[in-house]
């Protein structure tokens, strides 16, 4: 047990209720400030991506005892199902031995985190805006508006979980020697949705993440509990196919028809939540530092927002946990060294999954539709099945395994690299399952 | 003439104040906002790195008629002037027939171009620390203080000159889709000061820009009409040769003893200054869009603020404006159009700037110490003197031209790897104004 403080974490989020969590069991007072009223009491808006939890999201909840209770509202996915235009059907396997991703409703889970959190006697203070913090006293300052009055909040360490438009982080940000960035895409997405039979049975494979491939954009569709699906669309803001095209129901019906007509059955209110639901925007945002002295510090998507493309934002989140309560563990009282490790230890982790993420929407949206890229896919599963001290393929080692992302993207390059060699040969097609393939890999691999 | 509107300017610095002077000479009524002081009252600190002013900057001036005055406070500066340790000082021209880049101090350039302003009927409105701006109406806010009560003014258009940590890039900031990045480098800089003789003449070759080129720190002078020079003491902020490193006087006089030998003489109030003067830091901030409608633009600093070591922080600065007005000619009252084709047209430019700025300390701190360096500048020189149709080297591309400076970067890139290339060639010092290599060059720029 650490000496006990008064903390604040600002957002309520997932990850900030289960930093308090940590915190709480690790003997502090922690108040959770959230700007939005209480969610448990309110519809959730149709403007999100359905969660795909794995090994790294697993472990911080295990670690406390609470991955059992949240597996209860979670669906596993063991496989990618690729819808093609005018093809059958295919299947793709994340991992081996029924390796799986779970998908994970984001309100149900935060609903649920809250609860948890509130068991554990951590304190939630919905309804509050804060504004700013005053970095050297870790002092909050809240308001119904940002010109009008403030009250203070003083406490010994404030966290910010306050997400990818954080106003903790907009105050470090003010600093000398802060280094920031946000790039969006000129992709942007909506909510759509495939509701359950009238049984209550799912309408497409349940234990699958659906997606329709079509290069500049693409649908997608995770299992939900209650039998539907949350969908979502990928797509530019302006173009030929693009949001800005799609300006009534005409348009829209016409675009479905021809780019995905096997989903029109299945989404009987396509114009109706295409139009109800906003379109959101996807940003990358990067920045350092992330802790001011023994004080404050970022967590989350406040320090590292990524795109959703490798399902990995949560999971990110939650191994800052994982490495910070390490750190805790580690280093007792002594919060300014725990900063420092946990910044020092994440930024180059962080920075590798947002570019992974940032790669990942070509390889959804163009390769899982090329045959050349699904061969590849075969023959590196091939290759590890016979060899899997020596070939971990790059998505098992970022959702399967808890070693660095930096260490994945690293040797993931260098494999990328071998296999461009390898699908370059002549005839690859009738020899890929040859020994003289897999002599070539093994060479690559001893140079 | 455009129909005449009011136009405000936030920020009095060098680009402020020359765009409003084109603005005012388009028909419009300027006002230029500055948080500080009329600076022509106050004097100027001592944290500022003279100007370079080249090909760019000067057209700015000379096409309003303004470059003859200016070049009465210039010196031109012909060449590098390398100051080994132990070693005689070595020259290296920066161009050809004398073509040079021109001294200015900021302060005395500054207080010149408001004075200029004036004289056109540009108000300034000093002390008017300017917060916030409405983007839809063009709306002013002032206060003394960022939470204290506000003043509105009302303009038609509004131009954020306000520089690297722009508050009217703030604002643009705060909306979705907007790209940011502030990027700090690890190195500082003070300023110091060679005085001038005592019959006025100068310390040092007055038409050279003075390096002590030490690979990860350097000293740089550059000098004045009262016959001083302006140094800068560039060097990381932490480490064994740093900021952090030279506390006290025994220190900083140890240091200068053993690394800058040459410079004690001529710097005799080292110590005072270098306690009394700040240590600044240097960012390279991106971002874009620039502008909102046909409301408010950013430029100079304000959209593009880069490290200093190509000198072309105010030579890019007044190229936006050179465009601006371009296009001003070109689209008349359009200011949507003129505001689209000015930020996409400026974008990828001062990105390329940005870029070679940001490579040009290693060019600055170690390569010009570097004899095989120095050999390969004297290559393309020799080259290029031959072939001029051929072979423009970079530094001139970028420095002694009006060409796009992404353009300068793309060719530099392409010349960088001919060169690499050829230094790679045994006995290159022996050979290296044979025809050989001029052959071998001329090969290599036909493929």
């Amino acid at each position: 047990m650490q000496t006990p403080l008064k903390i604040a974490v600002v957002g309520s989020g997932l990850v900030g209720s289960l930093l308090a969590i940590y915190l709480k069991r690790a003997g502090h007072t922690v108040h959770v400030f959230d700007r939005s009223e209480d969610i448990r009491k309110v519809r959730f808006s149709g403007r999100s991506i359905n969660l795909a939890m794995s090994h790294r999201g697993w472990k911080t909840l295990d670690d406390l005892g609470l991955g059992d209770e949240i597996r209860q509202i979670a669906i596993p996915m063991e496989k990618r199902a690729i819808h093609l235009l005018g093809k059958p059907l295919t299947y793709q396997y994340y991992g081996k031995d029924g390796e799986s991703i779970y998908s994970i409703s984001r309100g149900v889970l935060n609903r649920k985190m809250i609860d948890l959190a509130e068991q554990e006697g951590v304190e939630f203070v919905f309804g509050t805006k804060v504004w700013d913090v005053d970095l050297p006293t870790a002092t909050l300052h809240s308001g119904e508006s940002e010109r009008g009055e403030w009250q203070d909040h003083d406490y010994d360490i404030v966290f910010g979980a306050d997400g990818a438009f954080s106003r903790i982080r907009h105050r470090m940000q003010r600093q000398s020697l802060f280094n920031y960035s946000q790039e969006f895409l000129n992709i942007g997405y909506k909510e759509l949705n495939i509701p359950p039979n009238p049984d209550g049975t799912h309408k497409l494979n349940k234990n699958s993440l659906h997606i329709w491939p079509r290069q500049d954009f693409m649908l997608t569709a995770l299992p939900n509990l209650d039998g539907s699906f949350t969908c979502t669309l990928f797509m530019p803001f302006e173009g030929e196919n693009s949001f800005e095209s799609l300006t009534d129901k005409e348009s829209l019906e016409k675009f479905f028809a021809e780019h995905f007509p096997s989903t029109i059955e299945v989404i009987p209110e396509l114009v109706e939540d295409f139009f109800k639901n906003p379109t959101s925007t996807l940003v990358t945002m990067k920045c350092y530092p992330w802790t001011y002295k023994d004080k404050v510090a970022l967590i989350g998507d406040a320090c590292h927002a990524i795109v959703p493309f490798y399902g990995h934002g949560m999971n990110a989140g939650f191994e800052d946990i994982t490495i910070l309560n390490q750190l805790i563990q580690e280093h007792g009282d002594d919060w300014s060294l725990i900063f420092k490790e946990y910044e020092k230890s994440r930024k180059p982790n962080t920075d590798a999954i947002a570019e992974l993420s940032y790669r990942n929407f070509m390889e959804m949206s163009s390769k899982t539709a090329d045959p050349k890229f699904l061969l590849q896919k075969k023959i590196e599963k091939h290759f590890s099945e016979k060899h899997p001290d020596k070939w971990i393929p790059l998505y098992s080692r970022v959702t399967f395994s808890y070693r660095p992302y930096s260490e994945a993207l690293t040797i993931g390059d260098r494999q990328k690299a071998i296999m461009d060699d390898v699908m370059h040969m002549d005839n690859i097609e009738q020899i890929w399952d040859s020994p003289e393939i897999e002599a070539k890999i093994l060479k690559m691999l001893s140079e």
